[in-house]
């Protein structure tokens, strides 16, 4: 089999563990496999040279950020090959523009195009375990890009897909994917098999396990991702194309974030063009808005109520005040204090009245909702801050999702 | 004028120190001065990565210990050229695989062979401030190589000469080259100008200002080198052509290193290809022997001597033993506790005698000689470590070195 393997932060987090995972890829290949690994940067290093950056400006060049961050993952990728070679496997690291993995331009965000796989065949041809330093690419420059947080998922799967892998494993901290976060749900139950639908929705929904471009390319190219832990020896979590089985389950996963702040602008006079006025100064100034929703207008005025990711809450705030002055706007309401919980799953397609059976249990435990948002896989529902664990634990157990069901 | 600068790790050993380089290159640009500058690893650094690699292993592949140490180089480069973009300057950094530097492949000590300039006349050309990681190459695979310990040097010398650049600017932690080292002798006066041939001669005898590879490349392509202080405004020396000046005086320097030890083999059979059974394997071992002396033989008996390394000691010892054995010679001394001292001057060539007013003058002083060895500029002693300063200092009046002559 061609395994293509992540280690993320935590596993290779100190020589010890690095020495640990080169003693679990020494199996693998003894067991007649081709591997092909992606490191993330030792646990605390990119935070290190992030802090580094920032003594020097509060605003690093974004360009240079990068080839500073680019380090990380390079020298964690030197350490596991070197600690392979000490056990007498034949290993070579590989860095983005010897992996060929080619990006866009966007430091700190770049987006994989293309992945040139002449020397990562050769070097498995010979017989080497490859080591790839994850998170990192080079554009069309010859220059040092970097994927974002959770970047070496992604090159991970990419790279998986480029070489046709017949698997991709993201051995990460946690045992899997879970019904809900453990912390919340003692009962909460670790799922087998979910869809790439499923998981993207799961990813952009605040669950950490995944960066969301790498369920992306997954999807894409119909890479079977197994999520699982490094440090038991256990079967985690599939990632896969939605079968017939799945979506017999009507919900399966309950997640939460509490990661975004609501805007309100009331007494919007409702003529065309008003939300165009209010949110490009918002898109302009970078800042991603996720949910929108507008009132139906009672005479000729309106309201419209918007999340913020919270560390642009302030910044939202402003431009929304002066966005509201120049259409005459009433006033600009804000509140941190939001916390939004959702139930995804490939099943809602089919079973019509999941959203109402969510807003019901709400109601039930007496947590009122703020705004609601629905996609074809999820409910979400913005609710108070101080109730999302509640909230969790109200929807774990009104869809039937924990160990004991 | 095109500037090549190098700034060694102790320049760059702060983000403060980063700064300071950066204001004293914004200086330079705004003087109409094309620059291209190389920058070492933050103080402390590389010894930081090579101790990670010692943690994983006593014996780190040196592939990958090289794709570890390169990163060091990496950091300060992306970290010098965020200093200069928030100044606003324009700057880029680049790597060795963007700088085009190829080299052999003898990881750990590789040698330039070629540097494409393409890509670094562009950025020139665009008006960047152009900063190289130094310390780094890359070999005919592609691999990242490293050029051994003081390599940075190498990388300015090296890109001074295939760019073609005006000077090349060292900046380090002390004023120059000096007639002797200032803690021994307080009168030691800062050499202005001194010859290719000089400086090569001081760096293979222990001076650290340089490394010896750059003064062979900066003789190669006539690169003058200035080596300056990094925190004091004024000239350093400058390392160029011998001139008729320079001729006229005898002794340019004098210095010294207790980096070696002896080995003695005495009662050796003086037959045709002795000498090549005892030094091949050590050769072999990759120990680099300095001196060696045969004494004329004795009834074909002779005693042969040699220095190497302190750190090779044991192993050379070791094998001189098992050689000496083989050849039946009759016993095998050590001693670690001896230093060198020499003098060197271009001035010599026309000068005889200067070699017999060294030994008279060590003479005078009491102090013994264990070996000679002379070259066409040089003449260095060994002599017992205890004796390395005092030597020096009677030297360094011998000649008439100090300031106050």
């Amino acid at each position: 089999m061609l395994v293509v393997q992540k280690y993320g932060g935590t596993s290779v987090g100190s020589i010890e563990r690095i020495k640990n995972v080169a003693r679990k890829l020494a199996r693998f290949y003894q067991e007649g496999h081709q591997l092909v690994v992606v490191v993330s940067a030792m646990a605390g290093e990119t935070d290190r040279l992030i802090n580094l950056a920032y003594q020097m400006t509060n605003n690093p060049d974004p360009r240079e950020l990068d080839v500073l961050l680019a380090t990380g993952e390079q020298s964690s990728a030197a350490l596991l090959a070197m600690a392979l070679k000490d056990m007498g496997y034949p290993a070579t690291s590989l860095v983005a523009f010897q992996a060929r993995i080619f990006t866009d331009d966007a430091f700190g965000r770049a987006r994989i195009d293309e992945i040139d796989c002449a020397r990562l065949k050769k070097e498995l041809e010979t017989g080497n375990i490859v080591i790839v330093a994850g998170f990192q690419g080079i554009d069309r420059h010859g220059d040092i890009t970097t994927l974002g947080r959770g970047g070496s998922d992604t090159t991970a799967v990419a790279l998986a897909a480029a070489l046709k892998a017949d698997i991709c494993e993201i051995y990460t901290d946690v045992e899997g994917v879970f019904t809900a976060d453990p912390r919340i749900c003692s009962d909460a139950k670790k799922i087998n098999k979910i869809s790439y639908d499923e998981m993207m929705e799961l990813a952009s929904l605040g669950a950490k396990v995944l960066q969301i471009r790498s369920v992306d390319v997954a999807k894409k190219y119909k890479v079977p991702v197994h999520v699982r832990s490094s440090f038991i020896e256990q079967e985690g979590t599939m990632v896969v194309d939605t079968d017939a089985e799945m979506e017999k389950v009507i919900v399966t996963a309950v997640t939460y974030n509490k990661d975004e702040a609501r805007i309100t602008v009331r007494g919007v006079p409702d003529r065309p063009g008003i939300a165009a006025q209010l949110f490009k100064p918002i898109g302009e100034a970078g800042i991603v808005v996720d949910m929108i929703i507008q009132n139906t207008s009672e005479e000729g005025i309106t309201d419209m109520t918007f999340t913020v990711p919270k560390i642009d809450f302030k910044k939202a705030l402003e431009i929304a005040r002066q966005a509201a002055n120049k259409i005459g706007a009433e006033r600009v309401l804000g509140d941190e204090h939001i916390g939004k919980v959702s139930i995804v799953g490939v099943g809602m397609r089919n079973h019509p009245g999941v959203a109402a059976r969510m807003f019901q249990s709400l109601a039930n435990a007496g947590i009122n909702i703020l705004m609601i948002s629905t996609s074809e896989i999820k409910v979400s529902c913005v609710i108070d801050e101080k109730e999302v664990e509640r909230a969790v634990q109200v929807l774990h157990k009104a869809f039937d999702l924990g160990e004991n069901v």
